[in-house]
């Protein structure tokens, strides 16, 4: 039995995590961690687990923590865990970061973007960007899981065959991405209550979206060259998915059977991965509550450019569901122990 | 193994079977039966199971399908079983019906509400009210099973400890209920276009409501005389859920801890039922996805009454989850088998 | 042209009123008050109406501004008015208050219910409660209005013609209420994000609820004599909009016609109060964005019970627009002046 | 006193008409036309104008109807409009066409993207595109106008600018819009059931959606050249709003100084446009029920291009409210005459 920890276990990505591991056959929870809500049942806070979960939630104490446990998951503010992670603690448990402390190699990036100073650049180096789909192996070996964001892991995967490829121009990419509201997280603020987000669309973090440059460092890998991407996330007036929109420019004589063939030789023997069929547009509703993520594109004769269309559950593959398969692989587990959920429809 | 066939597979009440037996460890479908689409693929109307299920829709000979199956699911049109189902099929395999036709033991009742004949009278008798908390005896034993309705599961449960233990007038009893709009089926209707329903909230069905009767006979055992109730239901703009507001006035002398003693009498050890915490109200997001049912009352000093709430999913202990609940008991299964699953939130 | 004030403009209530003031051709606001965003566009903050509102906010110094004003409203938090409203005040202009706080007459009552001590329970007597469609004469000459809640309106409006005439048992009264979630206002608190209101429904203040004694106190007035009711507020996942389902025992002999005429007697002439043809359930999306109120009624035969059905809009009639109604009688105006607007469907 | 009717009054859009010409001193509607509800009252179908609208609804003589109007709506299914206009009825009447069969120029594009044979090609000269803001003068003069589809009006206006001012690569344009459910009719079809819509995002008709050629050519113009742009529609769960979110490529040393220029150069005496302060995204919620288009655009240094965002109401400035404006013009009324109203929030 693996036992695991929990920082952050009360905010929409911890109370994830807790429904997706109380359903993995070889894990145990041992610790609810929740500086909010410390001595308080935490069935209280998320009373979907009320008499499946006893526990009272617990402080954010890592050292001891680690030494309690075979893998902590931190679901936690951006530079928490940047400011409390060292040698210590990663030689004692395994680490799976739900935050964007460890996504991004260059310091200096993370720092411009984040608005926030690096207390442990030195580990930097050792985190491997969680997307098992592309980093498999690493992952397989790593102490310390950058679990990649949810409008990164459906922007990369989205983009990912066609780049790696070269089907598609590197400096053409543009994308559009649609989330549902738990992305913003559980903070009580205006503009996340019902009223204000009910009933509309917008854009928002135009051009400066935090997201960025994760994307462009992972596409980058795949076309050996520093790209930079357009992107673009609106808030959609439902609880969960993330549904992306990328655009970008065919090389010369790339056709839609040349694009199809790009994702199923990356994707093709990928469970998590659907490769839907011809003409067949994502739609959110299809993978909710499950770790699906589902791929289909279309190419444009009129404009020789293809729309790549991806969409997933921002709380399980774009959050805690890919924490799990990480820690299925870390731990030598089947990929998808306690993963195969069939999606919820309605 | 346990082979399975669905006849009406892709309705909504049909795909939620088709989602909880996929989890299911002893179950296989082995006949999605779908009139309106025979010979397509099944994860062609509902995509969520995509790369899950590769079966096409079948049609709805039953009486072919009782020799190839341990047990049939119907989530069918008002009348079809009743006008279908016959001995030879009965001694094949278990039936487990989600539509009315054997819910109501006098069929004069039947034909009354539903205005339609009953063509297989003879075979009501034997029927068991698939209530598995309050009928778990009768149910093994069973050949058919009358899987009882949404809004029926709900305000039975909320009110029956009350009634059985006598600390309500019998006569007093009315049920305020709010359901999504799942409920109302798959079917094109403009009264369950998106526009139509979203941004509002209705009554409907007042006082003529089918499910009345229904909730009045298992009512009526409860207390050991004819009841009537006055039920009154509603469309929430939501996918899931039902909310059960039941209004009775108290026996003289009952307080609050008689109420609580008696909901904990029935319920304390059925693994589906939650009695909340004092003051704690049921809320159908807590339940969602899941087989569970949470409860909870309040009395009134000011107007001697009580206020039983109870929230339940109308997909899952509403119909698909109770009919699988059933299937295991009626196999000897452990009456939880493929139900372990946490409530989605958000 | 009547100059307005507006106390509390940057709560839901009070962007209600600036929209429905824009367009009253016979008003200017000249001061929008809001403590929180002192010294902000205006437009910033309610951006519907950036470039029709060019004003900033203004503070609540309600003697400065009973001096530039014909009409105060205030859209503020319990207790506010009661604690700085004063004779100087009322003497130079009209005064709506669309709180609670001078809508109770006992003030032990509402100091009970609301938890806060009266700090001018000598204005209480005159203060008028501005239920148009009952106390029409008594607020043409009033200079405190007490504008009344949502729930209230709805509540009362619903019962009246029945309680009035005497065709109910006046201990029978139950009312189960369902509100959409601007009725919570606009202050940042988990419990209204989107993620924990969308796909929900709950009771919540059950037996509690703070509009229960003003329900009670309107309700005693038409039937000459103190009596209960037990009230129950749901919270429903949508914007706008009220929907009171009431029940009542029947007096002996009384039918469905009587029960009719009773509302045709009192509401046949009102503008703004919808009879609707026998059948037809009120909902809640045919009255938004308008003053109106709709009604209907069943009666029950099998439980010799009446079913009374309202809607509407909580923004409307049941805060902002009754306010601009009572605003129309105390200045001598058409009573739909500027209330002229076609319900927004869908 | 302007007579009207509409044909086609009980599709969404044809209920919006007549909404607003309710809330038009100078128009009178004499003609409900709705060839499904025959003889039934509009009323009972669309009960937010019960006790407002009385008439009952008549079917769609087209010649009869012009000689007792002065202007005919005829907000219809594609195809309609075309198979039954001649020079006797524009030589009675004015018609304004909210389908699709006058808006493009060149009858073989329109033959080619809707699959309908056009029976009226001979009239498509004398149309007018009724985008006011770009087409007001030819508006004034015209019989027949070809009102602009709601993806249309939103994509156009968005791009309009920076393409007539030359700032724009115009090979470069892309465009993602996101709609709410209203567009898409109220036709009873499983697609747009509450339970399918709800909680979802997705593309649908793309590269094929049928406003692209409309877009194209308007657009053309702009820039006196053909151009070819890529558009891609998505369905969001909310009743109304149009959200567009275009991308272009900056031509050389073009900056966020000369966009905003480009814009006020042609909207800023606009009254339903709004050039949002920089750095406020537009929102739907902002335009909710309004005849306003909000607009702004944000420059990306990193990748040289210009992300162009605009919201309206689809109902409202993407076609009922987009008529009475035209009518206005056509009518030599003041241009917002009826159409002054604040949107609508929350």
């Amino acid at each position: 039995m693996i036992r695991a920890g929990i920082i952050g276990a009360t905010g929409y990505a911890g109370g994830e995590l807790v429904r997706l591991l109380l359903g993995h056959k070889d894990v145990e929870i041992v610790w609810y961690g929740s500086r909010s809500y410390i001595d308080q049942k935490y069935a209280d806070v998320y009373r979907n687990v009320f008499k499946l979960v006893e526990d009272v939630c617990k402080g954010d104490d890592l050292l001891k923590l680690s030494g309690e446990v075979d893998v902590i998951f931190t679901a936690t503010p951006q530079g928490y865990l940047g400011s409390v992670l060292n040698e210590d603690i990663l030689s004692r448990c395994k680490v799976i970061d739900l935050s964007a402390d460890y996504r991004l190699k260059d310091v200096g990036v993370y720092e411009e973007w984040y608005k926030i100073e690096h207390k442990s650049p030195e580990l930097i180096g050792e985190a491997v960007y969680g997307l098992c789909e592309i980093n498999r192996e690493s992952i397989k070996k790593a102490r310390l899981i950058a679990n990649p964001g949810c409008y990164t892991t459906c922007s990369i995967l989205s983009v990912y065959p066609l780049l790696k490829e070269g089907l598609i121009d590197k400096d053409s990419i543009i994308i559009d991405a649609k989330s549902g509201v738990s992305g913003a997280g559980r903070g009580a603020k205006v503009a996340n209550l019902y009223c204000e987000v009910n009933e509309s669309m917008k854009a928002y973090g135009v051009t400066t979206h935090r997201h960025t440059p994760e994307i462009e460092e992972q596409l980058s890998y795949a076309c050996d060259s520093k790209i930079k991407v357009l992107f673009t996330p609106h808030l959609a007036p439902m609880n969960r998915g993330i549904l992306v929109t990328a655009y970008a420019s065919l090389k010369e004589n790339v056709n839609e059977e040349d694009v199809r063939a790009a994702y199923e030789k990356y994707y093709s023997d990928e469970y998590f991965i659907r490769i839907l069929d011809k003409g067949v547009c994502p739609e959110t509703r299809w993978v909710e509550g499950s770790n699906f993520y589902d791929v289909n594109a279309v190419t444009d004769k009129r404009t020789n450019r293809v729309i790549m269309m991806g969409a997933l559950d921002n709380m399980v593959k774009g959050a805690a569901g890919q924490a799990v398969q990480n820690m299925n692989l870390l731990f030598g587990l089947k990929e998808n122990e306690g993963l195969c959920i069939t999606p919820v429809f309605p």
